[in-house]
């Protein structure tokens, strides 16, 4: 098992794959060599210094590579016994967490709310109010579709911000849009329908979950309008999955134009779905609300949100709004997958929501969230002033594209090399394209990004 | 849509099938009816009292096939509408809750603790210091193993009540046995083995949870020893599901000599595993604990456990400790399924059993349910007085047996019309047997208790 696999056993071979895409290439042709058994569980791949040099590519590419089939499970790093094939617990943690890559100081990874401003006294306030009041029947095997007084507060919640009008009964609670994104692959594969349309850029994660359950993602290119529907709609698929409000990771929003021909789109074929995911409406800054698609198709759009963003990831609390065709094979779908939503969260959230203290939270967050990133344009500005920063009126996160010829992978790499982590953009795309780095900025405290884009432009040449 | 399916139609002949068998026969004809598309989703299937005299047998049979259906996700009821075939979001409540049949006042269903007894105050308390002291990182996407302090707390307890000597990193918290499964099932499906050994009698939701995850249950009998090992070697099966601590529905203990037997026979072949369930082990009162299997084999034995039968089902917090060499995929699998199980409950358990909550209110539900079953069996001394009952030492509930020729799923749908529920041993049957009842006695009083057999009584001739 000790044995070291190179690049000449697993015949290898670049030529012609283009600059911007060798990353995509090495991650596609290790996973297949993982797949086949060229590389069998517990072989240790090679150090990514050694595989760059025989590959004659950059380190960067390579680390790339690595990082992504470690956040897909099929690698791991063992502290001392180098990088090896295997489905570890490690290999599921977060970036950097348990790799042999730098642990990040500085870590500016999209898709983390301001963890410290958690409404901790508001939280432990109305668990207090719920344990004295609820009855013993709460405590029981419950409702799959997660506990009434939850997804009546849900139902008003997202009347109000989403413009959804919805009925406690047709919203499906669900552990974070991750277990939503399960059931809704599960019920598209039985339908026989295992390739969805998804956005070219798109989130690199909820790609990898929708492969990990059987779905081939068809790349859709978004351009400055969003979603491109012509596209979509010559790829002549039946489901598409989309970020409506602040696409992941370009920051667009689709436009009014887009949406319509969007909704036309899912109506012109009756098995048609579209599949928003609502990751980060909630904070905007700049810019008027957008209502969710699903209050323009109720009937056709599988709606996905969560409090990941706007409480914490930690919580585990999410939606599941599908057209009522599909409602009730989701339940079912849900119940055998693991009953239901623990109660007593769900029960303490619906409390947040109707007595206030969730929107208060939300408004102390956005103010907190617009002076992190105004703290981070202003050091782009500074130090960076030739980057095109895009997405910037809302989100968690900003995208910046850089000149072409430069190879974002790299950048990342050095970066995190310097303790700071960021996301290429090339990690979140299928396909060739311009490069550029995707920035959390949530997270992170205005002197620590300033420092941060301090320590970062160096690297950027 | 609103035809009404008949017997004829269906070409239901119950003509030689024994009378024990009859619920059986007919849930599984219905099944297949479904399956092949003679009753299409939305068809009403006829009353219960019509389709009984239209076979010739007991309305009892009738509804209890109808009610495994509905357990299952089949058949829905509609008030109103009728019975319809469908995977209605009500199809998957506990028993009674939205079927046409009634709702007991007296639910002495099996498997639920005294609710009233969770320890509203300490969790209270536990919460509070919980959300004082954790740090931010806590609150963002975790370990899909669980949060380090509950396994940490999980080595120790397991340890020290089940003999089970286990690292934190061995544990996996699941969101209750009920994800576990989910977990084990795929697992084994991966490797082609989609039989597994079954308890007969044994958990009926167990058994379908199995097999709506692609596993086919072989009947192993139980006796007044546990698993008939001998009838499990037999079979050429490579798993086994288990209750060892407290058989499910018989409460029978399995015996130190079958426990060497059935160690004997996993070690046997390098692919075979026992699954133990662990549901009820803490709950017992006039024996000596008994260790899990899992000591006696760790490499060999995934073991499951959870709070759902010590606090409460609504908390879905449980553990799944699997042999070294399948945790690292259980992990990755479990990992996309939903990321993690909420971190707040998990590190409020971890501290409600590190600072002796956890055990303090064990003990206070121990002598409350001994209290309870000690009501029940002399109630049914006295008015049942030539019941046998069976697993009285440990758990939450008793197997009443009744004489040969009764038919239990008459007495249990009485029953039931008479406000009182209670599981008729048949659902807990692949096969014919001896006639019984399951009466959980946890979540009733003393005198509703007595009140439940003073009513069940006359039912029973």
């Amino acid at each position: 098992m000790d044995q070291v696999t190179g690049a000449d056993f697993l015949q290898l071979d670049p030529a012609g794959v283009p600059a911007g895409g060798l990353a995509t290439w090495l991650t596609g042709a290790l996973r297949e060599a993982v797949a086949d058994g060229r590389l069998a569980v517990g072989a240790r791949v090679p150090a990514s210094r050694t595989l760059a040099g025989q590959l004659g590519v950059s380190r960067g590419v390579v680390v790339e590579a690595y990082q992504r089939l470690t956040d897909e499970g099929l690698l791991s790093a063992r502290s001392g016994g180098g990088t090896r094939v295997s489905a570890a617990p490690e290999a599921v943690r977060r970036l950097g967490a348990a790799t042999r890559l730098p642990t990040p100081d500085l870590d500016l990874s999209p898709g983390v709310p301001d963890l410290s401003a958690f409404p901790r006294a508001a939280w432990a306030k109305a668990s207090r109010e719920v344990l004295a009041e609820i009855g013993s029947a709460d405590l029981g095997y419950g409702d799959p579709r997660g506990v009434p007084a939850l997804r009546e507060a849900l139902a008003v919640w997202l009347g109000r911000t989403r413009g959804i009008t919805v009925s406690p009964d047709e919203i499906l609670v669900v552990n974070g849009v991750a277990q939503g994104l399960v059931l809704l692959a599960r019920s598209l594969e039985e339908r026989g329908r295992t390739t969805v349309g998804f956005e070219e850029p798109g989130s690199y994660g909820v790609r990898v979950h929708l492969q990990k359950w059987g779905m081939t993602t068809a790349a859709v290119p978004v351009d400055a309008d969003g979603l491109d529907v012509a596209a979509l709609d010559a790829l002549g698929v039946d489901a598409v999955v989309v970020t409506p409000a602040h696409q992941f990771p370009t920051g667009v929003v689709l436009s009014p134009q887009r949406r319509r021909e969007l909704v036309e789109w899912v109506r012109a074929e009756p098995h048609r779905l579209v599949i928003e995911d609502d990751y980060d409406a909630e904070h905007r800054y700049d810019r008027p609300p957008v209502s969710a698609v699903k209050a323009l198709a109720p009937d056709r759009v599988a709606h996905l949100g969560s409090v990941s963003k706007t409480l914490a990831p930690a919580m585990r609390i999410g939606w599941l709004i599908a057209p009522p065709g599909m409602q009730e094979e989701l339940v079912e779908a849900r119940y055998w997958l693991d009953l239901a939503t623990p109660a007593l969260p769900q029960i303490t959230l619906a409390r947040m929501l109707t007595s206030g203290a969730f929107e208060r939270h939300l408004r102390l967050v956005r103010q907190r969230h617009r002076a992190r990133r105004d703290a981070l344009l202003e050091a782009l500005a500074e130090h960076l002033p030739a980057a095109r920063v895009h997405g910037v009126a809302a989100g968690l996160h900003v995208l910046v594209t850089l000149p072409d010829g430069i190879d974002d992978t790299a950048v990342a790499t050095a970066a995190l090399e310097a303790g700071i982590a960021v996301h290429p953009l090339t990690r979140h795309r299928q396909d060739d394209g311009p490069p550029g780095l995707v920035i959390g900025y949530a997270a992170t405290t205005p002197d620590r990004l300033r420092e941060a884009v301090r320590r970062l432009a160096p690297l950027i040449s």
